[in-house]
């Protein structure tokens, strides 16, 4: 069933109803002020931080779910409703929402007035725009008020939510005019306010949301709405809202557009005050001055879709299939943007109070980004590298406003320190700068520590190396890729981490999974160290990367399919021998992608296994049989019910490593066969099963031994974004960024037919048309490059030369 | 306004409108599991540790405020309605809430059907019983549907509100016959569970809240509760709940009575399972069979309620005043019973999820239950003693569960040592027990460090004696009691805790404060030295104490009042040469009840400026001029807007310490003015300003510099239920334990009048009579004792009597 449709050409989702299986959302914001926004306005924003300086205040698991939001009142008539239905529900003669790049739209309409909500975050300025426009397409006048609404929260999200003994004493505003200012903890350690203003005169306002509300009452119907009287409440303490009330008179056929502009300002500690507890708010005029006409609005919103089209034209496809077009040209590009901005922080599933950036997540995030922000994702590596330890391990978590290393959990996530090579290889080889290797890097943030970065990947490389057990495969220590499967940990306890209980005394448990990364970012590690003049290290290890492909060979092959891991008592996991847990999906794709087994004809066997064990017609499950109980020495895989997440869930994850593990082997029917079953454009018509967004990918979908099979959880924030994008460019489309250069090298399912990109690249773009005449699933026969034909894919750069037309014949 | 009124022959608050300004709670529980229910029926429950073991979820914050809790619908005909109108709202034709002890009662009643709901937790039960007893008082037979709801927290508060990426995929039950077992990470490592029941067959169930309710749609008016058609859902992850249907049919005049009763169960790790994946039921069956009937029910109700006969009988006064008869033998005792039970965990104010115990607020709340529950108090100053260090300093709080200090906050709040000295002196009062003195007690809770308690005495005596700054005054730390005053931190950055910010280099930062408590609890010491049999120790305290003593009259007397402090440059803190803060309450309460400056003439000038200066209509304020910006010597303190908190609201806790102040200088008339200020039942009638419970004190009543004069905040768990109790038991009435026996010496305003009283003491009753013909306000002439009369006001004791009759002179 679907709940809307995709308007590509506007870029857009278009959600037709409001009862939406679960809320969906978009993302407004590109650098430090950023919102969530679901279909009927829920969600909140925040500056920077989200648990931090979280500016309006959201309630998770609420009930209704999702209802704190940006909120417009229209009480016309005997009639109160909301322009994208939230909070009353009334129902509306129209609704619509269009999700864009950076932007909802917002479309409501009853007993013939139309309100239309515009919101975005300018790419410029910190706050968050919603233009309100009011028809009136009766014919007679109409004559209504339109309310405003958005609680604040007191900054510190988790405070927030916990410590209402002091909280509820400290909430301050300030009014000035149309202006409703929120400046609780100001007055003491804070230099920064928000402010909710409106381009109009007001006839009202409100700041106590118990004034607005009535004490004990639900934000459905408001008082002050329900009486057409805001309440001129000025909070102390309780809970600071800030509400604006405007009367309209409409013409028939006429329109009033109001701008509303909540913000975020700083001020310099010595500039805090322009009285005894007036706030300066010379910053805030400044800002609202921007964006008081129509004019400015539409600028700044140009300006918004402007940086959106140039950074999606730097990868674009037409191909006959307007699943992949529309994915690879828009969602899922935007997708890895929001991972780039939000990490793992803030979505309906992730709270924003917890977890920092991910070590293994955000270099992973990178190969999503890396084309569209290359500038961007320097700076992130380098942020990134100077968390690492001198011995190559690396704290698992940093702290995006410090960037210092997050001290409670710690390392010992064995695999985390080969994604930084993984990271470092996509950024070289998209941008050529090799001079990144050069940077003076800390390691654990200590300058005085600060070495080239090219020492940190050969860090990287010589732990795991000098990290080998008793099968000489890594050692996994907490965990590898897998956080959940925890075979040197033993928690007992109610409420332990999973990941830094423990490791018991010696532990030995090793990861098939990193000795298949280790291979494959091993000859990464070579190549590079090559070509920055390194022949010795690059020899060295492409020894060790030998010998590590021989070691998976003899100790990792369990006969059908790749064993998982070793515990810490040397028995196998992911083995035929295993009672639960007998196949894993992990070490099937990633040995293959890093060729184990290609040439001996077990990367076909592994992945064939995979088909026949792990396939649903919802994706691939991470495991098979699910763990039906709880095992110490596997640690938190066991601890979900069958079906759910890493226990036999379909993790969207790492369903692309088989893909590209398929076109490894040339399967590109199979690969793309993979492809589709997760990617949220092919399954929109199963939303009422697949439940969360049909625009984005989910980190995980209900699998086979789960009572919803099919059900998605947690959307947006996943890597699940990168990996398909990396798949869908580089595995299928075959668009492979090298050190050397482009090369188009497809894997494509039969019939998928002729297709073109543009692809921007070092500075240059190129045009490329793929010509398919025998319908083959991989194979290049020679490359036409300006009218000049080359071998291989790989199409020869040449300096200072900005378009290049590619003509690309498979066969 | 009143929103109800007393009942106090059933030790009760009857209220009488579901609208109460705020929600209006209860606590049920005495033991181990324990619930908070409002007049609404919102709420929820937890075992032993609310942040740990929450079984049920709130959600603070809320909108409606107060909007989850246990709830039951009635669809009767086309109407929906709750007997405690929530979460319906619906409004109905009768409603009444009786909260009283340990239980609250429900009436509802709409078209001719009454709905009666007793809520209550066994004395010797881990469950809440709800007695649902519906009657059909129309004149025709009626059909409706009655529908049980419980959300179920996932165990960890904390984690159940931010970790969504994990929680919304591991919620699990189990349902057999009438019992919704909830059962999430029973799987792993819980060996808990709950359950929600009904004595009756059921005509369907829910389980998933998604299906009761409707996706998306509020709790006011569930889908399933529109439609008479429970979903009959099996909850897999998501929001697991309990609901139960159960249609009725009851005659004209006919009633019917359900027992609910929400349990909860641990089993032994290794019978945890009666088969794979199916829990062992055997302790819910157990509980369940105990609560079948409604003759179990009464009789459990009637344990219930001879327990609280049996403790409130410890102390009952007989006075013309019907507010003192009531708060003392009634609500005062029962808000010392909940602090003992509750500490500072879980109110709708604290949310259950952060401080530990506190130190200093476990002595103190020590004060007011004592007399109640000898033997626990006992087990509490033990639990308090083994967290102090060996130098005598204490972590400031410690861990329910594990009793171990927290080190996140530690130690450095220099009053907490003379606390541990103030509780062990009313245990010993109270009980005469002085074997507690030898008890073997740890410090640091390291058995090998143990040693008596009376050397913690000691060493909490030596330590403020060997930490005095350059006045001679003790130094304060990170604070005192007021723990907003920080004046060795200097915290800037927001979020940093005021307290643990700092101390800066060489913290001299001296508390009068302190100097008060040490002169106060020296003397304690040191007669407790002397009988303990250490004349020595108690002849050095003695001089100790009297040098203190001079010292406040030196460098801690300000002209009118008592100095609050010296910052940490030494500048005068509470002096009429500062700007702001000028004269503080604490000093002068508890320099005064020290006795110091009494003969001086000092004490009453003191008292008289806090009249002068401090004094409102709503109570005694903190501190003035209230500080209007921040202070970075001062901290927390000046963070609150004017009027709140800190920042010269008015704190009810120090409130007595100056009504007891005037008694020590003999002025009845101003003790008992004060008194009655803060006083519960004497602004019942201000319920509309005052807000919180008219039954129970609140930590703050907004002061006079306030936009909310008079309102007041953080009702229950607060220091001021004991000190209050201890004001009004010994202070005004005079019933006085000391280390010999009882003593009677009251002090109590003109026209006060005769009273009687029975107070059991040390395995004896005592029935004391106070006569007071001249209408003194303090004295006692001669006390009579079984017809033989005594000079002074002490009882002397009989070996092995167990009744006195007691009668008091005046005059």
């Amino acid at each position: 069933m679907n709940f809307g449709y995709f308007d590509d050409a506007a870029k857009e989702y278009v959600i037709t109803t409001p009862d939406t299986p679960l809320p969906w959302i978009n993302y407004l914001g590109s650098q430090d002020f950023f919102s969530l926004i679901s279909n009927t306005s829920g969600g909140y924003s925040f500056y920077k931080d989200a648990k931090l300086l979280r500016i309006t205040r959201y309630r998770y698991n609420s009930i209704p779910l999702d209802s704190n939001g940006k909120y417009y009142y229209i009480h016309d008539g005997n009639e109160i409703w909301n322009p994208a239905t939230m909070p009353s529900q009334t129902p509306l003669d129209a609704y619509e929402c269009r999700h864009g790049m950076g932007y909802s739209k917002f479309h409501g309409a009853k007993n013939g007035l139309e309100a239309d909500v515009l919101a975005f975050v300018p790419v410029d300025a910190a706050c968050e725009i919603n233009k309100v426009t009011l028809k009136n397409t009766s014919s007679g006048t109409k004559t209504f008020s339109l309310f405003s609404y958005v609680e604040f929260c007191l900054w510190n999200a988790v405070d927030d939510m916990t410590n209402f003994q002091r909280n509820l004493s400290i909430g301050e505003v300030e009014i000035e005019g149309s202006t409703i200012y929120h400046k609780t903890e100001y007055r003491e350690r804070r230099n920064h306010y928000s402010f909710f203003t409106v381009n109009a005169d007001i006839d009202g306002f409100d700041t106590s949301r118990d004034a607005f509300l009535g004490a004990g009452k639900s934000n459905a119907f408001p008082e002050a709405v329900k009486e057409n009287k805001a309440r001129n409440s000025v909070a102390s303490g309780w809970y600071p809202i800030a509400s604006h009330q405007i009367n309209v008179t409409l013409a028939a056929g006429e329109e009033k557009e109001l701008i509303f502009v909540l913000g975020y300002c700083e001020n310099p500690d010595d500039q805090k005050w322009e009285a005894p507890n007036v706030i300066n708010k010379a910053p805030a005029h400044e800002m609202i001055a921007r964006f008081q006409t129509s004019e400015q609005v539409a600028d700044a919103f140009a300006k918004l879709n402007q940086y959106w089209d140039e950074l999606l034209s730097r990868f674009h496809v037409e191909s006959n299939d307007p699943h992949v077009n529309r994915m690879a040209n828009i969602w899922n590009q935007y997708q890895c943007m929001v991972t780039f901005n939000l990490s793992r922080s803030a979505s309906y599933y992730e709270s924003g109070t917890g977890r920092g950036m991910g070590f293994r997540d955000s270099c992973q995030d990178l190969l999503g980004f890396v084309h569209l922000i290359p500038d961007r994702a320097r700076e992130r590596i380098l942020d990134i590298a100077a968390t690492q330890f001198e011995d190559g391990s690396a704290y698992h978590q940093y702290q995006p406003l410090t960037k210092k290393g997050n001290l409670d959990i710690g390392s010992g996530f064995n695999d985390d320190p080969l994604w930084l090579i993984a990271a470092v290889s996509a950024y070289l080889k998209e941008t050529g700068d090799f001079s990144i290797l050069d940077e003076m890097v800390p390691f654990d943030n200590q300058e005085d520590k600060a070495q080239p970065l090219y020492e940190h990947l050969n860090r990287s490389f010589t732990y795991i190396n000098t990290h080998l057990g008793p099968h000489k495969l890594p050692l996994i220590g907490r965990a590898d890729w897998n956080d959940c499967l925890n075979l040197n940990c033993f928690s007992k306890e109610p409420g332990e981490s999973f990941q830094t209980t423990g490791p018991s005394e010696g532990p030995v448990a090793e990861s098939v999974f990193i000795a298949g990364m280790f291979v494959k970012y091993g000859k990464e590690f070579a190549e590079i160290s090559r070509i920055h003049g390194n022949a010795d290290k690059a020899a060295e290890a492409e020894k060790a990367v030998d010998e590590m492909y021989q070691t998976v060979l003899d100790a990792g092959w369990d006969g059908e399919w790749f064993l998982r891991a070793y515990d810490a008592e040397s028995r196998k996991v992911g083995s035929h021998e295993c009672e639960e847990g007998k196949i894993f999906i992990e070490p099937q794709g990633f040995c293959v992608i890093a060729g184990i087994g290609v040439k001996e004809g077990l990367a076909e066997k592994a992945l064939d296994s995979v088909k026949k064990y792990l396939d649903t017609k919802y994706g691939i499950m991470i495991l098979q049989p699910a763990y039906t109980r709880y095992y110490l020495n596997l640690g938190e895989i066991s601890s979900y019910p069958p079906g759910y997440k890493e226990n036999a869930g379909i993790f969207c994850h790492n369903n692309p490593w088989v893909s590209i593990a398929e076109t490894v082997i040339g399967r590109g029917n199979r690969a793309f066969e993979i492809y589709k079953k997760t990617c949220p454009s092919y399954i929109e018509n199963i939303s009422e099963i697949h439940r969360t967004e049909p625009y984005v990918y989910s980190q995980m979908i209900a699998g086979a031994d789960a009572v919803f099979h099919g059900e998605a959880k947690n959307s947006w924030l996943t890597g699940t974004a990168a990996w398909t994008f990396w798949n869908l460019s580089q595995a299928i489309l075959g668009v492979q960024p090298s050190y050397q250069g482009l090369c188009i090298d497809p894997c494509i399912p039969e019939g998928f037919g002729d297709f073109s990109l543009t692809r921007q690249y070092r500075g240059a773009t190129y045009h490329v048309d793929v010509k398919n005449p025998d319908n083959v699933q991989k194979g290049v026969k020679k490359i036409v490059v300006d009218g000049k034909e080359y071998e291989g894919c790989c199409i020869p750069a040449e300096e200072g030369k900005t378009e290049y037309h590619v003509t690309v014949y498979m066969g």
